[in-house]
């Protein structure tokens, strides 16, 4: 059994750059944070006479399609028969925006690397589990973003080794403050022109912007304008953006793409801004976390 | 005031790639290991008649090239005269190729970003760092290395963002050990041009051989053959090696370039070892470190 933990990732404003021969140049430019609650994945790979994939997520059985794209990769570099046991254990929300599909299949990637005995260095892990998130529409820069870790700013699009980031500098007394209302697909504006147009139309020019002034505050400031201009905030999610700011001096935006809104806070002030935020509604998921610099990392073998 | 922790770096191969027109793009390809003992720097800038620069390390007056340059630097981005304190706490060995210069000119760096409001991003701040290195001849891909984190392979030589780097997953069970039994200038071995020949042969070819099978093991024995080939290996360092592998059954190999040694052990023998290597002689100083896949941080502001 090999067990591996992957950050979550939550991005403030992005560009939909797709590559239509190779899904290993298909990805985003754009900017977002990774967060120490992501996805815990413990997997076993025993010999068997003909291939079989169990996947569980929180311990109910599911088809998890990006998961199953990563493993029928792996298999491809043996020429044998394995039964995969895969056991998810997902610490946000999900189809909420915090890059559980991505932590999913970057977690799955690595442990099958280790228990394969494959050898592979970190890209080209990193690229299985990127390629699945691009063939499943799940996601176009988390992948690379999770394998970095820490507040990214994705300047070229493309799997790790072929995508370029770069990185800010935050203070280390913030803490990320996250709320989910509710469910939101990736696919289904990825997949939809309007919305794509209107993303592209406003994702593109915030990265200058950014690397002119390196800051977590611009960092808000130019999420929150990609968050206008491509109208992707819903009526419901707008109302409690409105009372999130109310409480508190720094902007929130809205995490791209989930029904979901993000802050960031004072370490020693942070407990107190999720109790006022939950006070919303008790149907609120509310939850802080540690900005994650580590990325992936295999922890029992 | 500002206070940055940052990893310390051992080389186990690698080759030299210059480029007399632009320090940014001069570096090393080669592979090597962050370890989570290196430089912490506390840094205070305040305004003054004239430029002052005051610089100690583990409380002792220094010269300090290396941090002068990145500090001039950074001053040049300001048209003010300030007064700044540099306190380096060094957790390595001075000229044993732990990664010193690098992890203090890279701490210095980042806390400069903070001190004086210049909102970099880590890629700018990191390459003022790798310049420093590579114009006073301490080190050619520490400073990328560094920023990363993480037992890294350095496929294309240069600063961060313009050196391109992969890395190899380690078990967690490892942990890093350290011998050090005397000073070399890295100077002395980098401007001599029978070394540089040598090592350019011997380091060659190596970065294939490890993409193809990147494990720690695989790492090492390369690093060995590295070793033996480039002919870097003094007399006494041999007899230390030749100990210390009699002990253990990974190999050990030098550290680029220092009159260190160093390999890895599990984590629950790694202190006996320690004491092991320590019964050769009270003057090697002998330490266990953590792999650093975090890189630069800053801890205090």
């Amino acid at each position: 059994m090999t067990r591996v933990k992957c950050p979550g990732h939550i991005t403030g404003f992005f560009e939909i750059c797709k590559n239509g021969r190779d899904a290993r140049y298909t990805g985003s430019r754009g900017a977002g944070v990774c967060i120490d609650k992501g996805v815990e994945t413990d997997l076993t790979v025993l010999d068997n006479d003909e291939v079989k994939v169990d996947i569980t997520l929180n311990g109910e059985d599911i088809a998890a399609p990006v998961t199953q794209s990563v493993v029928n990769q792996f298999l491809e570099f043996k020429k044998q028969s394995y039964l995969v046991l895969v056991r998810h254990n997902v610490e946000v929300p999900m189809s909420a925006g915090f890059g559980a599909s991505g932590a999913g299949a970057l977690s799955t990637a690595y442990a099958l690397n280790k228990e394969l005995e494959l050898n592979m260095t970190r890209n080209a892990i990193a690229t299985v589990a990127h390629i699945a998130e691009v063939e499943n529409q799940t996601g176009l820069g988390d992948v690379i973003a999770q394998t970095y870790g820490g507040v990214e700013i994705r300047l070229e699009p493309g799997a790790p080794g072929i995508g370029r980031v770069d990185q800010i500098i935050p203070d280390p007394t913030l803490k990320v403050v996250c709320v989910n209302m509710g469910k939101l697909e990736t696919k289904s504006i990825l997949s939809n022109p309007t919305h794509q147009e209107r993303i592209n139309r406003a994702g593109k020019k915030l990265i200058a912007e950014l690397l002119q002034n390196a800051t977590i505050e611009n960092f808000l400031r130019l999420s929150k304008k990609f968050m206008e201009e491509s109208e992707l905030l819903s009526s419901e999610l707008k109302e409690l953006l409105i009372y999130v700011e109310d409480l508190h001096s720094i902007p929130a935006s809205m995490v791209m793409l989930g029904e979901s809104l993000f802050t960031f806070a004072e370490r020693a002030k942070s407990d107190e801004l999720k109790d006022e935020i939950q006070a919303y509604s008790p149907e609120l998921k509310v939850f802080t976390c540690e900005i994650d610099y580590i990325g992936p990392r295999v922890i029992e073998v």
